[in-house]
């Protein structure tokens, strides 16, 4: 496994941040290639990069001359191809499970409160930033109560979402809770996710994906004098 | 395998529609418990139902006692536990690429488009309805635009999606393109995805799994005297 691999990423983009989780916890080296999605107009939008995802959004990982896209597809060829640390448990009943969890957060919370989205309701329709933070924050809200009664209802919640081994769905989980705590999003109602988030963020393979740690995160402001 | 397989489905749900395709491919068969999402203030926000889905959402497919969710999920699910005829290819390049075309479906363009979004925007920003259909049809363009170029610039593209066997993402676009011309998007500008299209509805498998054949699908209109 020589083939270089090579992450088209941006520093505050949940997708992106998914996949950085899971080659950190593969133990795969990459390469980042940052894509800004505000410059130059977003520059997800230039023709050379809608070459490599004609959708014009980030991550696509490229495992060689292997161009792939999509983040949650992108994790499952992670875990065929290299398939420990296991990023799924070995049951199909609890990978039936993960897989569930991961889908929530990666179908029904994210892609209603991506960028492109917002710039829609803010060009077309006109929405003001305060609703368009309130539909952010009622789908976050939605999603995490199902995920909150989804592990505190099971016996096969452990440490992670999924037993004691971090995975999919921690992958997923994490970069939702970033964005979460971005858009003020009240998490008292989940204390489970909290307490998984902690766990996940102790450990030093989610430490290095984390948003402000990239090479194209901006500088932190300084400190007052 | 003698456990019961039950569907929680409502005829006109698309992530429904996936999994009744999946079982019809897996030669599965299953019982129908309808879920009407309108009737009764929408039968999913029930407490019997939440039980079983706390995202209130179809479908849920019970296997024995197990409750599944996420229909991208499920799928995955019945092809790890009846592997033959196969959902997804043999090699992991090319499982990545039709799991990808199926989550540019399940994630960027159905969660947009869904039943509760176009709630919404009914209901809190007084959306009119032309301009919640204008919304459906651009969500639509832009993910099959995206599927249209991976399907049109890709070797592996075959009679389906992904090859000559029909398979997950067959199972999630026929749903969509169903869904679009409901939203009477203008198809022409995809005749890959209209000729994949042809190929699955001519199988019994998919003509099965249409909306209009399901048991909760009310009585066509008579025909003029």
């Amino acid at each position: 496994m020589t083939e270089q691999l090579t992450l088209y990423s941006y520093w505050r983009s949940s997708a992106a941040y998914r996949v950085r989780i899971g080659l950190n916890l593969k133990g795969l080296p990459y390469r980042t290639v940052p894509v800004h999605l505000v410059r130059d107009g977003g520059q997800q939008h230039a023709e050379a990069y809608r070459q490599l995802n004609p959708q014009e959004l980030v991550p696509v990982l490229m495992h060689g001359d292997r161009v792939m896209r999509q983040s949650v597809a992108i994790l499952e060829y992670l875990d065929e191809t290299w398939p420990s640390p296991p990023l799924l448990p070995a049951a199909s009943r609890d990978r039936q499970r993960a897989r569930a969890i991961a889908q929530v957060l990666a179908c029904d919370i994210h892609p209603l409160n991506n960028l492109r989205v917002l710039q829609y309701f803010d060009r077309t329709w006109s929405v003001p930033q305060p609703e368009r933070e309130e539909w952010v924050r009622h789908w976050v809200a939605e999603g995490f109560a199902a995920i909150e009664t989804m592990l505190t209802d099971h016996p096969s919640t452990g440490v992670f979402c999924e037993g004691d081994i971090p995975g999919l769905a921690d992958c997923c989980l994490i970069p939702q809770m970033y964005n979460a705590r971005r858009f003020a999003v009240d998490l008292t109602p989940y204390p489970t996710l909290v307490r998984v988030e902690q766990a996940c963020l102790a450990l030093p393979e989610f430490d290095a994906a984390r948003p402000e740690n990239q090479p194209d995160a901006p500088a932190p402001e300084p400190a007052p004098a």
